[in-house]
C-alpha cells in the first residue's frame, strides 16, 4: 500500500478529493483511483479458469499479440508485441545453442521433390501437408518445390558434402526460421498454423553414443530456457514406437500442461542414427581411416507453441504475465501529472527511462493522452513484469511506487535504489512464476492402478501414470475409452513397474503416461 | 614489429632456430615464421585489382560463407561464417530503426493473387517475377498465392483495419526477412537471387508532408549504419521516373561503388503518397473529423547486398575485412604452444577470452591442430578485426600480440591495458576502412560537360556527373553509347546545371549521375 493510500484508508473519499482540489494532483489520483479505479479502466473481463479457451483467444487479440484477419488459413499477421517477445525466445534459445557450440546457418525455404523423396519414411509423413510451388512467373517449374515442412532433407544434402572426415565432426548447426504444413486440422494462433515458428538444430557426429548424449543435451537446453528463463515445466517422454519422429530410431519430446489440463509439446529431439546418412550419403572416415556412415540428431524448440504456452500458463484473470526474458518492455514507467506538472514529471520520467535502458533493461514511459489508470490495467493486460509510478509528490520524496504484475505487490522505492530493487523483483518474480507453475502441473499428475482408477483420473483432467504392457492397442482401447493419448514413458530417468498393465492385466513392462493432447 | 622479431631482424635465422631448440619455442616459432611464414600458411592467391569477379566468387567461397550446391538456382546456403554476420547486420539496421520508433511486426510469406493485384502498376512490375503457390498436399489451393517479392499488399490489407484516426498515426513497422523473385537473370550469392534476405519498413502518415520528412529520415538511417557503423560511402539519387519504384510518387535510393567500379544499389525508400491508401481503403479522421486516404513510405534497406558490399568495398588480397559491428569473431586468439606449454597457454588464453566476453566482445580461441602460422591466415582471410597472440613469453611479460587485420600493424599490449586498447583500435579500424573506402568513392566520381568527355570518362569506370536534359531519349542513348545508366539527381543537396545537355546540347535541366550498375 502506498503512503497516500495508507493515509486517506479510513476517511471519507470524497470529501477529501474536494478538499485536495488544485492542490496535489497527485494525490487525488490515488484517491479517485481507490474509490473508483476499477470502473475507470480498459477491462478484460474473461475468466481464464471458467473458459480458458475463450480468454485464450481473447487475450491474445486485445493485447494486439496476433491478428487473424489476414484471410487465408493458418497466416497469422504478428503484431509488435508477438513480434518482440517472439524475437526475445528466438533469443534466448540462440544464445543457449550458441553457448553450447551451436553455428547458426541459414537454408532455402524450397526443398525440391526429388530431395524431400529421399528418405522414406520421412517422405510419406509429409508429403501429404506440404505447400507446392509450381510456377516462377509465367513458366511452369522443371521441378515443384515444397515450403520446407522441417528441413532435414535440405541440410543432409549439402552435410554429404561437408562431412569427409571425423575431424569435420562434430557439426551442431541451428537455423531460426519459419515452416509450413498444410495442416487439415483446425487452425489456432501460436498453437497451430500453417506458418510456424521453430528452430530446428542438425548435429552430425561419429558414434551412436554421441548421438545418444546429444539428446540428453537438448533436454538440458530445454530445461535451462523453458524451465529456468521461462518458468515452464515440463516432463520429457520417450514417445511410443507409433508416435515417433518420422525417420528417428527413437524421439524424445517435453510436453507442458496447459490450463485445460491438456498437455503440449514444446520441443522434441530425435536420435536420427544412420537412417538419413545413408539416403543422402553422409559418410566419413573414421579415426582407423574406414569410411563410416554418420549418426544424426535434430531438435525442435517449437518457438510459437512456447509462446502460446507462457501466455496460457502464466496468464491470469488480468491478462498476460510476462517473464522477464521475453517482455517487449520489462519495465513501464507510468507519470502521473497534472497540466501544470507535466513537464517536470515526464522530465524525470525520461531521465528514469535513460538510467534503466543504459542499464539493459527494456523500459518504456507511456505518455499517451489516456488516465493513469486507464495505463494500469492497458500495461497488466500486456503483462510487463514491473510498473514504475512516478508523479510529483513522489518526485519530491526522491521516490517511486514499484508494482509488480505477478503478484500485484506495490513498494515505495528510493530513485537512487531503483535499478538495485528491480534487480531484485526480477529474480524473485521468475521465482514465483516457475513455483506456481510446477505447482499446477505436479498437483494435476495422478496414478491409476486399474481401468476404474484410470476412467476415473481420466475425468480430472491433467497426466495420468500407469504400469502398462506397451502395446499399441492397449494404447488405442485408452484413447477410445477416455480421451486419453500415450505421452510416453520418462526418459531423464527410468521407473520400474509395479503392478499390471491398467488397461489389459497382463505383465507391465513400462510405466507411462497418459494425457489429452493438443 | 614485435620484440622477437626485431631482435633477430639482422642474424642469421636457421643458426638461431638450431640454437633456441628446445629452449624456446615461441621464439623459434616467430623466426621460423618470420622465414618461412608465408609459405607455410594457408593462402588466398587472387588479386582482388586484376580480376574482382573471381575474387569476390572465391573468397565468399573459400571463406566458408556460403555453399552454392543446393541445386536450384538463385537458393543458397548461408554457412555460419555469412549467417553469423547477416544476423548481425539484421540487429544493426533494427537497433538503429528502433531508436527511431519503429516497432517489429512478421506478416506471412504467402500474398494471396487477389491481394498482390489491387495496385495496378505495383502488379505489372512484380507479377512475371513472383514464384506461385498453388497446392497444398494433393489440393489445389481454391486460390494461388505468391511468395512475397515485397510486402506492400500483405501489409497495407491489415493497416485498412489498424487505421481510424489520426490519433493511430504514424505507423511505423519493419519485418526482417527472405523475399523471393523468379529472377531470369543470373545470380550471383548475395547480389541477385531468388531468394534473397530484406529488411521493409511500412509507414504510414497524415500528411505528404510528414511522408517527405520520412524519406528523409530513411536516408539518415542508411548513413548512420552503411556508413558509419559499415564504412560503406555511397551516394543517395533521387531516381528518374522510369526508375522509380512500381507504384510510387518518387524513390530516393543508396549507391555505393564496388571494385570494378560498377555502383549497387544498397537501399531505398520511396514516397507512396495515396497510390496504395486509396485501392486498399486506408482511411483515417484528421483533426477536424474529415475522412482522408493516408500517406504512406516504404523503406528496404538489401540485407544481402549490404554483406556483398562490405565483402567486395573493404576486402584485400588476403581476404575480407569485416567492420567490427557484424564481424562473427571481433577478437581471435592464437595460443603459441609447444606440447610442454600447451596446457598453461591455453589456460591463459581461455581466461582472456573469458575476460573479454564478459566485456560484450565476440570472441574465439583457435585451439585446434593447425599451425599459428595457418591460423593466422585463416582468420586474416575471414577478416577478423583483431588478432591476439599469446605465448609462454607473453604470459611471463603479462602482455600479448595485438594485430589488426586492416593495416596488419603489431603492437606488444600488457595484458591489463588488453581491453582498453582492443576499445581503442576498434574505433580506429572504423576509421580507418571508412576513410578508405570514401576515398575509392571520391577517386571514381567525374564530371563530364560534351559528348565527347563523357565518353572519355565512361571508359575510366566510376560515376559520371552531367549536366543532363532529363529525358529518357538521351537517357537510353548514353546507355546504348556507354552502358552507363542514369541513377538520378542527387537527394540530400539541389544542384543546379551550369551547361547544357551532355547528350543532347539541349538546355540542361538538373545534374545527372551515370554509373554502369548491378
Amino acid at each position: 500500500m502506498t503512503i497516500v493510500e495508507k493515509h486517506f484508508k479510513q476517511i471519507k473519499p470524497l470529501k477529501i478529493i474536494k478538499s485536495l482540489k488544485n492542490k496535489n494532483q497527485q494525490c487525488i489520483f490515488y484517491v479517485t483511483e481507490m474509490i473508483f479505479g476499477e470502473s475507470m479502466r480498459k477491462k478484460f473481463e474473461i475468466d481464464k479458469n471458467k473458459d480458458f479457451s475463450e480468454w485464450y483467444n481473447e487475450i491474445i487479440k486485445q493485447t494486439e499479440m496476433v491478428d487473424q484477419r489476414y484471410g487465408v488459413k493458418g497466416f497469422i499477421v504478428h503484431r509488435p508485441w508477438a513480434t518482440i517477445a517472439l524475437k526475445q525466445l528466438f533469443r534466448t534459445f540462440e544464445e543457449q545453442l550458441e553457448a553450447n557450440d551451436h553455428q547458426p546457418v541459414l537454408f532455402p525455404v524450397v526443398i525440391p521433390e526429388s530431395l524431400l523423396k529421399l528418405e522414406g519414411e520421412h517422405v510419406k509423413a509429409f508429403e501429404k501437408e506440404v505447400f507446392w510451388v509450381t510456377h516462377g512467373g509465367e513458366n511452369k517449374l522443371a521441378e515443384r518445390m515444397c515450403l520446407r515442412p522441417t528441413s532435414e532433407t535440405a541440410f543432409y544434402s549439402l552435410y554429404s558434402l561437408w562431412v569427409r572426415s571425423y575431424r569435420d565432426l562434430p557439426i551442431k548447426y541451428y537455423q531460426s526460421v519459419a515452416v509450413y504444413r498444410h495442416e487439415t486440422k483446425a487452425t489456432r494462433p501460436l498453437i497451430r498454423g500453417r506458418e510456424f515458428l521453430f528452430i530446428e538444430t542438425h548435429c552430425v557426429f561419429k558414434s551412436m553414443e554421441d548421438a545418444d548424449n546429444r539428446l540428453k543435451e537438448d533436454m538440458e537446453i530445454s530445461e535451462e530456457v523453458l524451465h529456468k528463463k521461462l518458468g515452464l515445466p515440463f516432463l520429457v517422454f520417450k514417445r511410443p514406437e507409433w508416435d515417433k519422429f518420422p525417420g528417428a530410431e527413437y524421439s524424445h519430446a517435453t510436453d507442458t500442461l496447459m490450463p485445460d489440463l491438456k498437455v503440449m509439446q514444446l520441443s522434441s529431439t530425435h536420435n536420427l542414427g544412420q537412417k538419413f546418412s545413408k539416403p543422402f550419403d553422409i559418410k566419413f572416415k573414421n579415426e582407423s581411416e574406414k569410411e563410416e556412415f554418420a549418426y544424426q540428431t535434430c531438435y525442435g524448440p517449437g518457438i510459437w507453441r512456447i509462446l502460446a504456452a507462457i501466455v496460457s500458463v502464466h496468464g491470469d484473470n488480468h491478462g498476460l504475465i510476462m517473464p522477464w526474458e521475453i517482455a517487449p518492455y520489462q519495465v513501464i514507467i507510468v507519470p502521473i501529472y497534472s497540466s501544470e506538472t507535466k513537464k517536470h514529471v515526464l522530465e524525470k520520467a525520461t531521465q528514469l527511462l535513460e538510467e534503466l535502458r543504459s542499464n539493459g533493461l527494456r523500459v518504456h514511459v507511456d505518455d499517451s493522452e489516456n488516465t493513469p489508470g486507464w495505463k494500469f490495467s492497458e500495461w497488466e493486460m500486456k503483462g510487463v513484469p514491473i510498473r514504475v509510478e512516478l508523479g510529483p509528490r513522489d518526485i519530491k520524496n526522491k521516490s517511486a511506487v514499484v508494482v509488480r504484475r505477478d503478484t500485484k505487490e506495490k513498494k515505495n522505492v528510493k530513485l537512487e535504489k531503483l535499478f538495485e530493487e528491480i534487480t531484485r523483483q526480477k529474480e524473485s518474480i521468475a521465482d514465483n512464476m516457475r513455483k506456481k507453475a510446477d505447482k499446477a502441473l505436479k498437483d494435476n499428475l495422478h496414478n491409476a492402478k486399474t481401468t476404474e482408477e484410470l476412467l476415473a483420473k481420466a475425468k480430472l483432467g491433467g497426466i495420468v501414470r500407469i504400469n502398462f504392457c506397451g502395446s499399441q492397442e492397449c494404447a488405442d482401447k485408452i484413447q477410445d475409452m477416455t480421451g486419453l493419448e500415450v505421452r510416453g514413458t520418462l526418459a531423464r530417468q527410468s521407473e520400474k513397474p509395479n503392478g499390471k498393465c491398467a488397461m489389459c492385466g497382463k505383465e507391465a513392462k513400462k510405466v507411462t503416461y497418459l494425457a489429452k493432447a493438443y
